[in-house]
């Protein structure tokens, strides 16, 4: 790294620097929470829309400054590359006008937790719980398949709007697993028509509800572990450790005053 | 076994064979997805029901395979007998064309449970999860065999939709478990003409939640214990060997030398 | 006790006594439930009636026979408390022919709780654990009596059906705990009249959810504590006997030697 | 503190003086349930008042007499603080007559809370436990107002009751997050607009979900090691440092020996 690649990056290191990207994101999120309020804008509206254009200028220069300094390096970080997303979707509607994605400007807010490390720590332990979680979510992924096809094949023709095609049977069952209305609003007005469709949402919840509960069972029996572990190992290792090497030093002794 | 029956065995266990499968039920699902689309079917409904007919054939090719490599011994596997319904299920209505059993077709892509081990020990996790929950199982059925009873003969007459049979009368209690618009919806207009229906349904609700929590709570206890005994038992055992073994070798020197 | 008193005493213990009981529950568990069904009863309505009242005769006679043999003593156990409740108030509505307490006659069934020692020891577990819970209890009855008066004394005139009376306030927060309804039913009505009523519920939905997962972490930690302890203690106690037993002698050795 | 001061502490803190204290809080309690009621404040109305008005001054002195003893070292207590408040709540709607102040007079049971050991401990381990969600609070009021923002700028203008202001998207975010009438009564009407709507709605409901679970397993992981440790710290420490006096007196015996 050439001298000027490297003090760029050690300014942007520094705690002071992070502190005012920080005072920075938080004035944008105040803005863009402005910005909803008609009130607002009637009053400052110019000068919300300014601070916000100066606010997204800064967060493009200082990816613009990490670009500089690491290079390449700089998209290998997964971090980098979800501040950078989170900037670039920021800039897509600025020039379009486009209103979904004018919406989604206020996604910058996330880099809070790409700054803040407690904030980081809790994605990033939520981030390597999942690959755990990856067989039941599959099974789920199977339950929700095979249910839409056949809700969809069963009730489609009766009850289009909720499951005309594939996609709606999926959030209609999906509606009915956080079992929202499921009965009231979705399996009593399906049954006036197919009266056994209970024998296929019955099983249905059961099944998911328990899939459900395992995933959450699964991360407490793996949070679980990782906190035992951590907090028995260290004190625990000692004390094994120092109780072998004493019995070791008595043999030895012994041994030698055998021979 | 005859050597003929041996190699088709063997055939059938390669992973090439497994993976050749998997990409079978991989498509089928996909195939019976589309089916469930109009204009797919419009647009390609000859090719797509052609292709169904071909994944069909190719399983009870498969199992006819394992059938004549493993004679009776097929049926002592859970999951072969798990393939064999399944496919079955997918012959009937082929012939018949009974719309409910077309739509079951859509169970044959459970067979990826039975050939990808993962799925396959998270269904067996399940499985033997189950006795152990047996008892409060059977709490639960009591506790809805007694609700139904109740309730048809209390509030039966007024509410025939409801509460008219055992049977309605238990769907309406297993909404009301799930907590699903069991107050505006079920309790609060059956209190206009019964006002202290909630001494029955309060309590129904209690006990069935804390049943429900009960089962939750016994299945994370049981979960915990089997990580830890797997965690931890090899390595205590070690060193508790260890100790031991050094203990005995010291009382050994010291004995020979007394005598 | 006397020789007579003995004899009974050990009739009813018998397994082949048991049984039998345990028969005549499930016997009268489908009575009870064919009487709910019009059609049974118009087909052999006096068949189940006295089949039925020849359960009930069986259930006195066994009880009576208790009395006999153990006299007041039948009294000290719960179980049996339970069973002569049970009897009893089937005893009643036979009498008066009064409906609700007619209903309570499948309370009866219960009995195979008591006959059954795996139930049994599901309902003893519960039992034992509810006096842990009794300080989160005693909060939650305290969040629902001060919530009961503020929302009777403010929501009480605008909204009779639901906050009319304490009682009435009580039902309608119950039904806000089990988060049924609790927006689109009642809070968003009473912020028609209240715009500010979220200031209360919220807050409240957060405090009475919270004190409902502490019930149930206190459940988990308690299980697990009692599962934890019976597992480890047995091996774990020997070993640590054994390795002082150990230490003990070879100290004791070396002392005799050395005098 | 002066004679006369100490004297009243030890006063103020024996337990007679308490359980009286108590028995007022439960006397006010009741009282003011029954001003909820009109048939018990039109037949004895005047003494309910009397009575409620005895208990505040009761309530006033023992605060002021509290406040005498310990002077300003009162206010560094939390509980006194939060009784000083409840019944300073209490006192100003007393004068004001102002219906909602009127409302919070019930806040003055509370006071129970901080009477009573067992629930006191309760309230100070879930305000123990606060601080170690923080980061995961904090990640859900990011969500939160990340979800508001984009809700109010892309259905506002369509459901203004629902999306009109942040606050309004807030409160319906809340509802949707507790799954109350989610998708029948909000998700569905405004995908009748925004057909696309389930993108943002779907893996919000995912991403609070997920959240609040993470607090619950933290809640469990942090009482199991509380329990874990208290539990087998005792015995445990005991037993290590036993075996290791033990191995260092042999070790020295033999040491004194060699030499």
């Amino acid at each position: 790294m050439s001298p000027a690649r490297q003090r760029i990056a050690d300014v942007l290191d520094r705690a002071a620097t992070r502190n005012a990207i920080t005072a920075v994101i938080i004035l944008n999120a105040i803005l863009l929470g402005l910005e909803t309020s008609d009130t607002a804008m009637a009053a400052a509206g110019g000068l919300i829309l300014a601070l916000d254009a100066l606010c997204l200028t800064i967060f493009v220069f200082e990816i613009a400054a990490k670009l500089y300094a690491h290079r390449m390096a700089f998209f290998r970080n997964g971090w980098n590359l979800f501040d950078f997303a989170v900037v670039a979707i920021a800039l897509v509607p600025a020039s379009e006008g486009f209103s979904v994605l004018r919406a989604l400007r206020i996604l910058r807010v996330l880099r809070v937790i790409s700054i803040a490390p407690r904030l980081r720590r809790v994605v990033e332990a939520f981030l390597t719980a999942l690959p755990g979680m990856a067989s039941v979510f599959l099974l789920m992924a199977l339950i929700f398949y095979i249910g839409a096809v056949m809700s969809t094949k069963l009730f489609g023709d009766a009850f289009p709007d909720w499951f005309g095609t594939l996609g709606e049977s999926a959030y209609t069952l999906f509606q009915v697993m956080t079992l929202e209305s499921w009965s009231m609003g979705i399996v009593r007005p399906v049954m006036e028509v197919y009266p056994l469709a209970w024998v296929f949402f019955v099983p249905f919840i059961l099944m998911t509800t328990f899939a459900v509960v395992n995933l959450v069972v699964g991360l407490i029996v793996n949070s679980m572990q990782d906190a035992h572990e951590e907090e028995d190992a260290a004190t625990r290792d000692a004390y094994r450790d120092e109780v072998l090497a004493r019995l070791e030093a008595i043999e030895e002794r012994l041994r030698a005053r055998d021979s």
